[in-house]
């Protein structure tokens, strides 16, 4: 593997953040005018508050570093409307943090409050009305997004194929999350079905959308390479949900930044647990479904289910697993010379390396 | 008044319900292959199931009326893409109905099960997994609100346009919102704070948002109307809300199809329990405010409020301050003959007076 290359594309993802963050935060200034939010309401700018504070505690920004490279595989030109195109993909993602935070009743996200946690807070004796507040400000992230994406300065025929491509994407994440829902009333789910609930609750809005809306700003329709851009969606968002999985169960707190094993609690079957119960023996078993779903699991609980992983080569399993699917993602990328600019694909082929190497 | 335009006005009405009753049931029944959801999938279906349910219970149908006479303003040929507003006017009131009612924790809606309780019927011991397939189905509903107007067969720039104006709505709407939730913070909201939440609520998705639309398919550009939609729109939303506060108190249940006083019990400073508590003396005011809020107040408490309302004058306030806005809304109508097409204006102008005098 080529160190320099590997240090570009994350010097790179870091260039992308670093312009975007301060992009993200001039948007959020001009809101509440650009909303035309009426005078007399405190708490309309209470929510613009929220969803900002939220917004800009985000983390690596990899759907907007997906996005720009995107653009690169085409020209190096500066290209209209892909700024409006980051600020569409990060405010869909607040909207769904938003909601995801209520249906999973979390109180932290990225390091502070939920916002459904902030509302309750400031509302002890009126939990329905942070309820209600809460589903609001996702609600409205949700309509900024698509918002946003029309004032892009791209001609109509285009900008509505990323209109098309962002409301599909939001779509398919709702399907996703039901199906989030849905996979952990099965006691065994197949890993079929974990790969479709990663498809659709991650993969297609926040690495094929980014990719689609990247290459059609720069001019390119992205219908004529479907094929190669799901086959590197699909690869890369089933070894990021893997990668999310592992650290869930076997990371360093210190690291991960949250305590392990709150998909045991949650009673989450992520592909490390569903790969636990797959090479569990009966009484094995019967120790990690007594724990899955117990909210008050202690950490002696999640440490027995991590000794069975261990001693079942589950965490070996994964590991290989998401070098597996890493390697196939940089192939796919690598074939893309015939087609693109090679620096930017490049960027493509190192990316899923720099990604599960840094983990593993 | 003239009978029979006001009879034509009503015949016009139920015509448009009825044509897009049965266009609405088609797009429910190609929904499931057009999003591709997953065949593996059993909670996805059913979501899409609820959707259609609510949907398809829908009541007179105002808006989809004031969408398809707004484009007869300007002709009578049929206008393409106009259904496919009317799909996404009543898509965006489907999900506006789900989300307010998990944040009003409200049973009934329609006259069948609020979205919310229908899960929570299934989901007797998941709680918290009702609520989040409720948000869910919620969001979903917004999606494809938009998403159904991109597939509109009118011009790109109109589209766009058409996209813009549902978009906005839709922001306002959670404004609007989070207006309302605010308004019942405050003892005595002012009549202006009642005045614009019906405007951000109500008014800008029900009635300004359809009668752009229409338009907007018709080939006309309605910011070159600004001011006397606004003004039309304004003055419809206001006594309509005033008319569902006033039959909430003083309509007979058997008419109006749920129980009197929900407003009362909600703790909901509507326009009727606003003037209630601004004419009232200070006993009064003790015993207004002793049932605001109260979930079990009984029909005797409802029925003190309302003889504390007549007695104070605010039923006879209420019928006269409708009969005002809706003859100013008329008389706005009738001064567009200047501009647009006799027939359809005369619609316009008729309709407020129908609404009003159905009601007193």
């Amino acid at each position: 593997m080529n160190d320099t290359a590997t240090a570009t594309a994350l010097e790179r993802v870091a260039a992308h953040r670093h312009r975007f963050n301060a992009r993200f935060e001039t948007y959020f200034d001009t809101l509440a005018d650009d909303l035309g939010t009426p005078a007399l309401s405190r708490f309309t700018p209470r929510c613009l508050e929220l969803l900002r504070d939220l917004s800009l505690r985000g983390g690596k920004r990899l759907r907007v570093a997906l996005l720009y490279e995107a653009a690169r595989l085409v020209t190096t030109d500066d290209v209209p409307g892909l700024d409006e195109a980051a600020l569409s993909v990060e405010l869909l993602q607040t909207h769904g943090l938003i909601h995801d935070d209520i249906i999973d009743d979390a109180p932290v996200r990225r390091g502070g409050p939920s916002t459904y946690y902030a509302y309750r807070e400031e509302f002890p004796r009126h939990e329905q009305t942070a309820l209600g507040l809460a589903v609001l400000a996702g609600d409205l992230a949700a309509f900024l997004s698509l918002r946003v994406l029309m004032d892009a300065d791209v001609p109509a025929e285009p900008r509505l194929a990323m209109l098309r491509v962002q409301s599909d994407a939001a779509a398919d994440t709702v399907t996703g999350q039901i199906l989030d829902l849905e996979r952990d009333f099965e006691a065994l789910p197949s890993e079929e079905l974990l790969h479709t609930v990663t498809d659709y609750k991650t993969t297609r809005y926040s690495i094929l959308a980014p990719l689609r809306l990247g290459l059609l700003a720069a001019g390119e329709d992205p219908a004529h390479h479907d094929g190669r851009l799901r086959r590197y969606a699909t690869l890369v968002g089933i070894y990021e949900q893997m990668r999310d999985d592992y650290l869930d169960l076997f990371g360093d707190e210190r690291v991960v930044g949250k305590p392990s094993g709150s998909d045991l609690r949650s009673g989450r079957r992520s592909y490390a647990l569903r790969a636990v119960l797959a090479a569990a023996t009966d009484d094995e078993r019967a120790v990690v479904e007594s724990a899955l779903g117990d909210p008050h699991g202690t950490a002696a609980a999640v440490e027995r289910v991590r000794e069975i992983a261990r001693y079942r080569g589950v965490e070996d399993k994964l590991r290989a697993d998401m070098r597996r699917y890493a390697g196939e993602a940089s192939a796919e990328a690598a074939s893309w010379s015939a087609h693109w600019r090679e620096e930017a694909v490049t960027f493509f082929a190192r990316l899923p390396l720099w990604s599960v190497e840094r983990t593993l």
